[in-house]
């Protein structure tokens, strides 16, 4: 058996970045950037007023000054000419400050008669002006390559004038969940079967992630039914099996993948709820089988899946973020397997995070996987913990999980 | 001027949540159930097997011990018959065990040879069994009515046996930009124009809350094309106006909307970035007005926009979530309005979380917000505070903000 890490390690060094693609702006929300987003202008692109009210030059607003208002500029209408020795033009938040003036008297500051204006308050040379490229000059890269979207880069890639960005490709990834005895939601159930649940809950695991699920139609346990599948994943940047991978008589997945040309990485991981998983390449296809136990399924979905996706969307495919919490209840000492126990997270008297685990950590309880916030990550021969004891946990719903 | 929390709460009190409709299992994923999810079976619906070996009666498990298989019951094929005295049923994990039998002799500690399987280990009755409805029982809510769906739920819906969710609605967000300087990314500037950020900055914040954006063309600075825009509204859940809000001669948004029936509930907010904010009710549709500054924008937005959609979700529409850190520069005493400074987030020696603001807050700076980890927040009137106190920030990367 190997450890997570180095079964995390031999996955994630079989995938490579998607190819980029072209997509509008509107769209590349939550999208990684495959190429840095140069600025297309220089912003603000000339000095603007940054408040309400007239600009001046800074020698002749002296308090009590009276000056002649020649014009008026709003925003997007620049005044067409210049200021000179006792003029003011009218200005608002984000005009263009015309030429010859370097100063702004506010509105508050100001009282207009007809054609004049009065200073209430003497200004200051420059300020409530924005310089130009204040923000960004052109040129400047203002969203870097590698990066996942937020909503305040796609408003700076539009301030930088991009109307498509180049992202890489959602990485497609192919689900197979087999087995003779499971039906989809609302279909017929065979005689002591199970509805799938693995199918939906790692494809939704895949669209958490930012990957696109195709979801195969269950396979039979038929190594024939099984092989051709193989002709479904062309074009795939991934194949996830579950079922079919333990040690027993029904390992029909790795027989039927074999036979259309699969290569073989099988392995027992150190790992509790999970131990049997399957790595291999079906041609350019990287083939992950997961266990067919749902809660293991999803555990190893999330220690796995996510990480390789993140590496073929260009991200650095780290492992699950862990955070500290207290320990609500004591734990006993830990085998040689590295264990993710199911718990809740509450508030402790000073804020701190209190991960309890749940007195039963049955790996086919699904509905006890749904309920718990984190998993408390236990290391493998560590020590038996009091409660209050610090360890580290991966915080479930984070990022829809 | 009103505070933040006043403000959130009139604008909250607005909203309703949207009507349900049915989405497949597969799409319904970060979507928020409008109903709970009742299981339609039982799981598991009858006792299985937890491990692959023998299923027998536990009084004949002895070590030592040799029985006769009289079959096989691989899962999804129930054996059909029971298991008597001196006798067992080859069995794998999640098979139904036949009638007779209560205990599973392990496949790791039998012999097999031909019709017969010896016992190397003694067994236990009931241990390796999973019994009937231990996960759940036919009724039992999996999924609670306004739960946002993660990957796991989508799971235990399936399992419950449910292709269709009842979810609520997205709700449908219209966002007008107004301002004659704006064009959209790719299209010709006007001179002294700037390219509008805050359509798709806000769109995807709207994304990201899990709402519908409607991003409306721009519009001019015409009180009866602004005017025009109340036909576009019609069946919205909520208009957001960015630009024209300010008490400047520009308040054309609200003179164009009013025209058309608009009551409004103008406020100054007691914050920065931002202050003048609009609420008001245009026919059944809310109107929300956000300052037109960019970063204004996205920080109003994060404070009043993200709580209204969450509240027509169906979720509680709760303030950002906060978070402590320490701070990496000291702060100097705070005014009467509550502030949100810029700050990046790094780790401390002891793993803490530490909060530096940016030395210059200037809110036309989107470089600088869409640098920044998280928001710094100061109340009115707080003291100033020396590097390493504890404040409260707003993470923005979650959810993608």
């Amino acid at each position: 058996m190997i450890s997570v890490e180095e079964a995390r390690g031999r996955i994630l060094a079989a995938f490579r970045p998607t190819p980029a693609e072209i997509v509008a702006l509107a769209e590349a929300w939550n999208r990684v950037t495959a190429a840095p987003v140069l600025a297309r202008l220089t912003q603000p692109p000339a000095d603007v007023s940054a408040m309400d009210g007239y600009a001046l030059r800074a020698a002749d607003g002296t308090l009590g000054t009276t000056l002649r208002v020649i014009g008026s500029a709003p925003a997007g209408h620049p005044f067409d000419g210049g200021v000179g020795p006792g003029e003011a033009v009218r200005i608002f938040t984000g005009s263009v400050v015309p030429p010859g003036a370097d100063a702004i008297l506010l509105q508050e500051d100001a009282t207009r008669d007809g054609d004049s204006v009065r200073a209430n308050e003497a200004v200051t040379a420059k300020r409530h002006i924005r310089r130009a490229g204040q923000d960004f000059a052109a040129g400047d890269v203002v969203v870097a390559a590698g990066r996942r979207m937020t909503a305040r880069d796609v408003g700076l890639a539009a301030a930088a004038n991009h109307p498509w960005i180049s992202v890489h490709r959602r990485p497609r990834v192919a689900i197979l969940a087999t087995g003779d005895e499971i039906a989809l939601p609302g279909e017929p159930i065979p005689p002591g079967g199970i509805v799938s649940s693995n199918s939906h809950a790692l494809a939704a695991l895949v669209r958490a992630a930012g990957g696109d699920p195709v979801v195969l139609p269950v396979a039979r346990d038929e190594v024939a039914v099984i092989a051709a599948t193989a002709d479904a994943v062309g074009g795939m940047d991934l194949l996830v099996t579950t079922g079919g991978a333990s040690v027993g008589d029904h390992d029909l997945v790795i027989e039927g993948l074999r036979q259309r040309g699969m290569t073989l990485d099988f392995w027992q991981i150190a790992m509790r709820p999970g131990k049997p998983l399957l790595f291999g390449q079906l041609g350019a296809v990287p083939v992950l089988g997961l266990p067919g136990n749902p809660v293991s399924a999803l555990v190893c979905g999330v220690l796995f899946l996510v990480p390789a996706i993140s590496r073929l969307l260009g991200l650095p495919g780290e492992p699950p973020a862990t955070e500290p919490a207290i320990l609500g209840a004591r734990l006993a000492a830990n085998d040689h397997r590295a264990d993710h126990l199911r718990a809740t997270l509450t508030r402790g008297p000073q804020n701190q995070a209190i991960a309890t685990p749940f007195p039963v950590q049955d790996s086919a309880m699904l509905q006890r996987l749904a309920r718990a916030d984190a998993l408390i990550l236990r290391a493998p021969h560590a020590q038996a913990l009091p409660e209050g004891a610090e360890v580290r946990v991966i915080r479930l719903e984070a990022h829809g999980i």
